[in-house]
């Protein structure tokens, strides 16, 4: 990016950001972009939930795996999973971009702009109003991060922490079809094309990679059910895995999958055959499919999943949370007397109810 | 920054961070770092103001000009300037931080954990706590990103566009020294050393360079002053000349800075002098000394100056807001019908009462 002053590109970049009213109307913004800070109306009563998330070429996207308004959706998109997470509405967003100068940046005023259009489509898309960030310009790679505020009805926030045993675990969509776009990306090793232009076949799992949509409507029925009914609730950035380890970890709890009831589409199926691998590996270990996985009490899960397809929607039901078990006796770092204290972890189950424990590793990007 | 995973560099940074109580407390905070999202209980009847900003390797410092503690001090206390110049109370922050990884990548994990004790030693000197924050590593260079939410009374935040002609013009501590300061680490042209090992002469300019002290003190004051008696207010990041012309263009307004008036610092002259240069080179297109500038009611100046001196601190009057003037007629954009239209500005005024434009350039950090 040459012969652009910073705020020339802030104005242009930012065109479409709220320019504050002075009142507060529907937006509760009163002062947008254009002065030192934003500010805004918190809704009354209301506790305010707040994440960032930061995307980095050569780390979370590649020529071959993104177009730039793709990298833009995309990050509005993790960064507002956070928010679904939580069961919050988002609000606000920030925006910060570093953008490579010198000769050998390819970013040029155009595809800043295509991967603004696709922060602001995204952000548009979930009721989101961009208020602010900073732009700087470096000899680096690209790096976005999003910070969104949003807001949740005092103490419903849905953590991590919050599973029980005897909690049945549910997620909200088909996992793996990201990571399976993502392969087919690299297998094929071109600069990236629009979607529009791609194999009837493949679109969709290109489509995860490169859209992924916030659960935002999944988080909001979780958040307004009774209190108490919801217990644990993560996004699924990293893989199935990873993410039903981290609930475990903060609950204290013991998570059981069930191999065959992680729900797969077609395609990823079709996709995986093909390729010669076990989709479950992309459902699993693959990130960035954004769906979210919970738990839910026991005696709840039949209503639970009946909010959900009154309101058109499903959850699957793919395992539950037992007590945490006896620590594994070849752990290396385990000292003789810690060998029986109770120990999170994750286990799938075989259709045969044969139970193995899964590694906690999450997403590899490229690797 | 190799052999270390996201998440044992995520807890090793955070360990300091606020983990969350699940009741709100005096921090407001309900849930810290550890989940998808931090969440915080804003004070009932307040606004919440929101900015952030990012520091990038050879953009805004160098092994020549910052310690590893002083990029963090600094990182903060840039984004916690944006509050002051609102008049907000700073609350909670969120770190977003791009980690070089690979052969080339000079930070260690101790160097890390010295930047993240400049970050929270700033943060805690000014009461805000860290909620949250994402850790990447990449081929990039190191980046990071400073979000922060304040509180502001409702309706009371002191914005840019505010200025009224007649209004005096205001800044709150000696400009320039920053810019000296950086001047003279690299002019040394070695790395950085502890600010303790410098020269007594030059120590307080390397120190307004490396370790700025955001205003919320002077913002606090301003805020709590009677509705209307401070009219616009701006951090001064980019030199007093650049800053100016932002409340001048958001206000409509021109405005009038008397040369003579600017303060500076004793160390800052003596060594424009041994250095040869005009020391107001240094405050008026030097930047990050993050004093404010503002304007006040003509009538309530001096009222305003007498609540800093109660508060055992002090402004300066440097000069007086105007009409806008008329277009200049050289303007090559400008169309001949518009040439009388008012147009914003920024002027020096000599004691001899010539009157010069200040170009808008701001602070271009190592040209």
């Amino acid at each position: 990016m040459r012969g652009m002053d910073e705020f020339a590109l802030i104005r242009l970049l930012n065109r479409r950001g709220s320019p504050g009213t002075g009142r507060p109307n529907e937006t509760g913004v009163k002062t947008g972009i254009g002065d030192d800070a934003a500010v805004m109306k918190p809704s009354a009563g209301s506790d305010i939930v707040v994440s960032c998330d930061t995307m980095v070429e050569t780390v979370h996207f590649l020529p071959e795996t993104m177009q730039h308004y793709d990298i833009g959706y995309k990050a509005m998109a993790s960064s507002l999973s956070d928010m679904a997470a939580m069961g919050a509405r988002p609000r606000w967003a920030l925006i910060a971009l570093t953008v490579p100068s010198g000769p050998s940046g390819t970013w040029t005023a155009e595809s800043l702009q295509e991967l603004y259009d696709g922060l602001y489509a995204c952000a548009d898309r979930y009721g989101t109003v961009v208020v602010g960030g900073d732009t700087t310009s470096s000899k680096s790679l690209l790096t976005v991060t999003v910070t969104v505020i949003g807001e949740a009805d005092e103490d419903r926030s849905l953590l991590r922490s919050s599973a029980l045993p005897g909690d049945i675990v549910f997620v909200t969509g088909p996992l793996g079809n990201s990571a399976a776009g993502l392969h087919l990306l690299l297998k094929a090793g071109r600069p990236a094309v629009p979607i529009e232009d791609m194999e009837e076949t493949v679109r969709s799992l290109v489509l995860a990679h490169r859209r992924p949509e916030p659960r935002i409507d999944a988080g909001a029925i979780l958040a307004s059910s009774e209190a108490g009914v919801c217990g644990a609730l993560n996004d699924i950035s990293d893989g199935l895995a990873s993410e039903a380890w981290e609930i475990a970890e903060a609950s204290g709890v013991r998570i059981v999958l069930d191999e065959e009831r992680i729900p797969l589409s077609p395609e990823l199926t079709r996709y995986a055959s093909a390729a010669g691998r076990d989709p479950h590996d992309f459902a699993l270990y693959g990130g960035e499919d954004y769906e979210l996985v919970g738990t839910v009490r026991r005696e709840r899960a039949a209503e639970l999943a009946a909010r959900f397809e009154v309101a058109g929607k499903r959850i699957w039901l793919v395992g539950e949370v037992a007590a945490a078990g006896a620590m594994n006796k070849t752990d290396k770092g385990a000292a003789a007397n810690l060998e029986r204290a109770p120990m999170p972890g994750v286990t799938l189950r075989s259709s045969a109810g044969v139970e193995k424990p899964l590694p906690k590793k999450g997403y590899n990007h490229f690797a």
